[in-house]
C-alpha cells in the first residue's frame, strides 16, 4: 500500500466541520473521502491531524490516506484539485512512509484566531474569516492573560467536550499581534480539546475588555470548571495554520 | 437640502452590478436606495461615481445623496451599517456642498484587476476577488503593452458599449505589481467605458502569454475595432479602489 500525505486548506463556511459526529453529513472529510474514492475507484478514507469545528477554516491541515495505486504526486495533486469544490484546496502532496499517521504523529499545531476591530475598518472581503468585535480590547492585558496558558495544564475548564479521558495538554506559545484592524491570536500546542482555542480566546477577550482579571486564567485552569473560563468565541475567526511532525 | 457623501465598499458577487439596466433587479444601487429610503422615511436616490459591472467589487466607490434631514455623519454611518447586508460597507460619511455630484465631479478613478497564478498557490479565502489563471504571463511584456495605453486615446475598440457618443478617455497610469501569486494591474484614468478595464487586462494578459505582440495595443487603439483588442476578462478580479475629486 502507498501512503500519501497532503497539506490542504479549506473554507469551512458551508461544512459541518472536519468530521461527522452522529448524523451530520456534509463534512470536509466526507467530501474528500467521496471525491478520492470516486477518482481512484477504490474506497479511500483520509486521516487528518485532527478535527476542526463546524465553520472553522484551515490553511495548513495535514491528511494522509492509503491506496493500492501508485501516482506521481504532482499529477495526483492536480487531478484532485480539478475535481474538488473551490473551497477545498491542496497545497502539497508527497509520498509518506507507510506507517505515517497524520493524527498520531502530529507533534504540534498552530491555530490562529482573528478578531476584527469593526470600528477601525468594516470587514468586507475577509468577513467569513474573522470574528468582528465592537469594543477595543487592551492588548497588553490580553498578553498578560495569555502568559498563564503556557506550559502543561489540565485544560478541562477550557473544553466543551465531557468525554475525553485526559484533558492534559501542553501550550507552547500564545502570540498576540496586530495587523490593521485585525488582532491575531496564534496558539501553538501539542494538541487541543474540543473548542479549547475558542474558549481561550473568549477568556482573553474578556480580559482585554476589563470584564475579567488576567489571573482568572490560573483559577479556571486550577478548578477545571467550565463556568470559570470565558465564553466560546464563534468558529469563523478560527483557522488551523500549521501542523508539525 | 443636505448632501451627504460616502465612501463605500461592496462584494459584488451576488449583485447585478451597481445599476439596473432594463429589467435587472438586485443591484447595489437598489439595495442602497431601498435601505436609505426606509431608514430615513423619505425617497432617497444615491448617485455613484460610476457603475461597476455585475460581479465586480469596490473598496472605494463614492456616492452622494440629498435628504431634507440633518444627521451627525458618524451616527448616519453607523445607523446605515447596522441595516445594510454584510456585503456592503460604509468606510466614511461626510457632509458635502449641496452642489457636489459623485459622478460629474469625479476627476479620476483607480481600478485594480487581480490575476491569480493558481499554480503558485491555489486561491482560497480570496477566490471571489481574483481571476485565476493557469499560465504564467511575462510581466515585462505586459508592462510594455500597458505603456501604450497611457495618454488620451479613443478607446472605442476597448469597450462593449456601442451607445456612447464619446469614447475618448485619458489613461494616466497603468501599474503592474506582483504580490505572492497575485498580479495586480492598477489602472488610473479620467473615466472608463463599459468593460474597458476588463478588455485592457485581457489584451495585456494575451501579450504576457505571447499570444499577441505589445504594439497590437496601438493598432487596436488606432482602428477602434473591438476585434483587434483582447478578450473581456471575467468581472470577479475587478475592483474600484479609489475615486478622486
Amino acid at each position: 500500500m502507498r501512503n500519501y500525505k497532503m497539506t490542504i486548506g479549506y473554507d469551512g463556511t458551508r461544512y459541518q466541520g472536519w468530521q461527522k459526529n452522529k448524523n451530520a453529513s456534509g463534512t470536509i472529510q466526507d467530501k474528500l473521502d467521496e471525491t478520492l474514492s470516486r477518482m481512484l475507484e477504490e474506497p479511500i478514507k483520509v486521516i487528518a491531524s485532527g478535527r476542526t469545528d463546524k465553520g472553522a477554516h484551515a490553511l495548513g491541515q495535514v491528511i494522509n490516506f492509503h491506496t493500492s495505486q501508485t501516482f506521481d504526486t504532482d499529477d495526483l495533486k492536480h487531478k484532485l484539485m480539478s475535481v474538488l469544490p473551490e473551497d477545498i484546496v491542496i497545497y502539497s502532496c508527497e509520498t509518506a512512509d507507510e506507517s505515517f499517521h497524520a493524527r498520531f504523529h502530529a507533534k504540534s499545531k498552530r491555530y490562529r484566531y482573528t478578531l476584527w476591530r469593526q470600528s477601525m475598518e468594516p470587514a468586507l472581503f475577509n468577513r467569513k474569516y474573522v470574528t468582528c468585535i465592537e469594543s477595543l480590547p487592551d492588548i497588553e492585558k490580553m498578553r498578560l492573560g495569555a502568559s498563564y496558558f503556557i506550559g502543561d495544564h489540565d485544560f478541562k475548564g477550557f473544553s466543551s467536550d465531557k468525554t475525553k479521558k485526559s484533558t492534559l495538554r501542553r501550550v507552547e506559545r500564545v502570540t498576540i499581534s496586530e495587523e490593521g484592524a485585525a488582532i491575531h491570536i496564534d496558539v501553538v500546542g501539542s494538541g487541543f480539546l474540543y473548542n479549547m482555542v475558542r474558549i481561550m480566546v473568549g477568556s482573553l477577550y474578556e480580559i482585554g475588555l476589563g470584564d475579567r482579571k488576567p489571573d482568572t486564567i490560573l483559577m479556571a485552569l486550577a478548578s477545571g470548571d467550565r463556568q470559570e473560563a470565558g465564553a466560546t468565541m464563534p468558529p469563523e475567526g478560527l483557522c488551523l495554520m500549521e501542523v508539525t511532525y
